[in-house]
């Protein structure tokens, strides 16, 4: 308990519940130089020292919930509702370092079985307190800041007890999971069955299962394992107007997929509580290499053959010309001038970065997979960098949290926001994003460094993900909020406001003008039928009902 | 005009649109001894004969339409209305075979553009009448039957005259198709540039995109091509209140995907006008070849290999020993007799057809995925029958409404029914099934012929589609109805009520078991936000909110 508690109040207050990786002085001169970045150290403040208001939580409440789940199952000490006080933005990060007043719930609630949520969210709805279903705690859209709404209370909703493999049926591959499993332990309790579920997102060491299926995460390795709405089988889901099941069958044309509403509800809708996940044999065999085009519009080429070849490998990303070189600058594992004068030397001027990591059953299939890759690169100039580089990829793929620590550390603005579009827009999106971050960042002459690169493709378009490294400013929140709003409003009629991070708060604004006004009062019609009162994680995803 | 308006009215008095394809002797004489048939010849009765009530659309409304899309555009005589009273179950046909009463559309609208549906909601709201989108006219669950709710008319939407390709995007592969664009249409346009849909369902001769669209529908070739619900990028709806466009991108972790709610709403959430879908470069090869395995288990664990194996072929289609049996008599391609012996010598005694087909962009790769997928089914006893039988089944893919025809003429109850699971469950499921058809079909000690075929192969199970012939009794419509709920009562638990037909007004008493009466509360509370006063496609798929 203790632990639990220890490790999710220390996961959150770093990025990466780890400490920061240090960043070579060699990395920091480059910064320096590239970004005309001036050092503004601001460790993170410990929880000891910052005000948090007494809970607002009404005794009767809690006596209630206490007598329910247990008294030792209910916290209200500042430490622990300090942990669950928001996710991982940018944003909530600096809160943070600067000591910023931010929303903290007013209790912590560890449920230990699904039905307890469900009578949570009974004693809930009788006192009109606010709830915030909580995973990982890696939401970088607000998905879990402790929004009191119109409510008299709100409390984090932790599912970190509901932490068990319910069930696995070998012969269909689908595990059921409890929602506040986290995925690294998925993977080694499935992998102990010979499965794995392949889900492999960056908040991978923290994120979990029932934060997945309400955010539709989508993992490095989605273009072998499919996103993760693809792998769910059905759910099961705690609303205050009852329990709530779906999907009996792989597919179904019982009118609209309702499966489909639930995952992406974000805990508006109902907190999940156990998936039934698609798993798949563990790979026995995997490769992970790296080649170099010529250009962002040539690896853009590369990627759409791959994708609309069905020949992608499982781990498909492509960086642009900045990514590549900050990559290879800030890795420290190749000579990044060397290299550079190499790939020249090939005819690469504007060296863009792809890697590629297949999961294979055998060695055969690894083989033949690999070649239908390659083969379908053939049109186009590239340099093949071999393993190393595909593996120093993949052996760092969870670290970038990790890395942001080091960064914030230093005084750099280091946010990401992602994005996805048709192949015939992608680029003139990425333009649009790439210019409202420069000019909205610009400082004194010197321009931030914006990167961009592919994470996942599809037969029709491609996902951008966007990574923004500026020297911070006076009033760091404000200038990354202008910045993300000028982002937004890029995006807003070119692609979707986001591609995998959910909308929370953050997102909000710009949903209406990808759903309609009509997908608003749809939206807020079913969560007045599920969640008449509202109290359901208010403020994220969905507008009330007028 | 009159061509479609004829065509539309011959091609729903039968199943095909074309004569019967008549039954030989020798298939007579087996299904007489197979079934204790004696005829009953019951041809479709000439709408000439049909007493049709007057319409009841109020002349002011009727004024108001004719001035929106032109006179010419309501039709409001018997014959026309009669040619959009219903879909093509075994009961719609049976009542126009027997005269019986059924409902009729007070009048039929033929808009020719998008703009047009939303202005015809807009009067339809005001004068309170029903509105019956009618596509293809294909539904075999009452999806299209014009029923009249609560309303004082009700009228059939036909689409027919939104047929036209909108644009095509060969760099993002996408087509934007209006919803009235029959498929065979579909692809002889996509054809000219090079692309096809690959959406072939047995209705494909006269279904249309919208209809595929607002049903979920799948076609013969999922496996490759996937489900029509996995083609939609993006859907435009008019609705009561108002134009409602969803997809922007190919994915998206925008909240719940509201695509996935507006297909397969059947009418009742809007009107489809128009569906981005994505395409695919046309096959160059293909080929079509067929295998006999011996007994249903041994076939359900091929098509479970190929499945889990990733190795389907684009078409894979598992036929049990009693619907191979009646393919073999009913074809008359093969002489069924000496098969059976030649099959028994290689040591099957069970025969089970096995059919694959793959669509290739080279020879190469057909080759490629050929070998992949029979390589997965080296372990499994099989009797490879060649590409004549595959081939024969190709050509005779879209003939089966035609045989229906010949079958009801000459008194037969034929009929199907589908549903879906889990790999697990799915032999329980079948099981389950046939006996509620068997016991609930048997007269006089003569059982009808029950067959059952798996259709479409997923990772975590499979649909299974059953095809009913038994000696019609005196009430042929109360006889099919206590079959059909005995059936979908052994499903309700079991499966899915329905993998790719639809829930329309047949399937609705089951829809509850699925969704849960909370499911069916946020599908009224959605209509409530697009529908306020009800007129769409009362009686299908939603009940009101109480």
């Amino acid at each position: 308990m203790n632990g639990l508690i220890e490790h999710t109040l220390r996961g959150s207050w770093t990025s990466s519940g780890a400490s920061a990786a240090p960043l070579s002085p060699r990395s920091l001169r480059w910064l320096r130089q590239r970004t005309g970045l001036a050092e503004m150290t601001t460790p993170a403040v410990p929880a000891s020292l910052l005000e948090v208001a007494g809970s607002a939580l009404p005794e009767a409440a809690r006596a209630e919930l206490a007598a329910l789940i247990g008294e030792q199952q209910v916290l209200t000490e500042p430490a622990s509702r300090l942990g669950r006080a928001g996710g991982l933005s940018y944003s909530d990060l600096m809160r943070r370092r600067g000591g910023t007043e931010f929303a903290v719930p007013d209790a912590v609630l560890l449920p230990t079985d699904p039905e307890l949520v469900q009578g949570i969210l009974e004693i809930c709805v009788r006192h009109d307190i606010a709830v915030v279903p909580f995973g990982g705690g890696t939401s970088v859209v607000g998905g879990v800041d402790a929004l009191r709404g119109d409510k008299v209370a709100v409390v984090a909703l932790d599912l970190a007890q509901l932490d068990r493999l319910v069930s696995l049926d070998p012969g269909s591959r689908i595990a059921v999971l409890q929602a506040g499993m986290r995925a690294a332990e998925a993977e080694s309790l499935l992998a102990a069955h010979g499965f794995t579920l392949g889900h492999f997102p960056q908040s991978f060491e923290r994120a979990t299962i029932g934060g997945f299926a309400a955010t539709r995460s989508a993992g490095q390795a989605a273009a072998g394992y499919g996103r993760f709405e693809d792998m769910v089988e059905s759910v099961r889901l705690a609303t205050p107007v009852g329990e709530w099941r779906l999907g009996v069958a792989p597919a179904s044309a019982a009118g609209p997929d309702l499966r489909q509403l639930a995952v992406g509800s974000e805990g508006t809708l109902g907190v999940i509580t156990e998936v039934a996940v698609r798993v798949r044999p563990a790979p026995v065999r995997s490769r992970y290499e790296a080649l170099v085009v010529d250009g962002w519009q040539s690896g853009v080429d590369a990627v759409r053959a791959l994708a609309q070849g069905r020949v992608l490998a499982d781990v498909t990303r492509l960086s642009d010309v900045d990514e590549t070189e900050v990559q290879l600058e800030l890795s420290g594992a190749l000579k990044a001038g060397a290299l550079k004068t190499y790939l020249r030397g090939k005819g690469i001027r504007q060296p863009c970065l792809l890697v590629l990591g297949w999961d294979a059953a055998s060695r055969a299939e690894l083989k033949l997979r690999r070649s239908a890759t390659l083969n379908a690169l053939r049109g186009i100039r590239s340099v093949r960098l071999g393993r190393p580089v595909g593996e120093a990829w993949r052996s760092h793929r969870f670290s970038g949290p990790r890395q942001r620590d080091a960064l914030l550390d230093r005084g750099v603005c280091v946010e990401t926001l992602e994005t996805a579009t048709h192949w015939t827009g992608l680029s003139e999106l990425r333009s649009a994003v790439r210019t409202a971050l420069v000019r909205s960042l610009k400082v004194g002459g010197k321009s931030p460094i914006v990167m961009c690169h592919i994470s996942h493709a599809y037969e029709t378009g491609a996902s951008l993900y966007f990574t923004v490294l500026a020297p911070r400013n006076a009033d760091p929140i404000g200038q990354w909020q202008r910045a993300k709003e000028a982002a937004s409003d890029a995006i807003a009629g070119r692609g979707t406001i986001t591609h995998h991070h959910a909308v929370g708060a953050d997102h909000l604004p710009w949903l209406g003008a990808e759903i309609g006004d009509i997908g608003g009062k749809v939206l807020a019609a079913a969560k007045k039928a599920v969640d008449p009162t509202g109290i359901l994680n208010p403020g994220k995803l969905i507008r009330p009902a007028r």
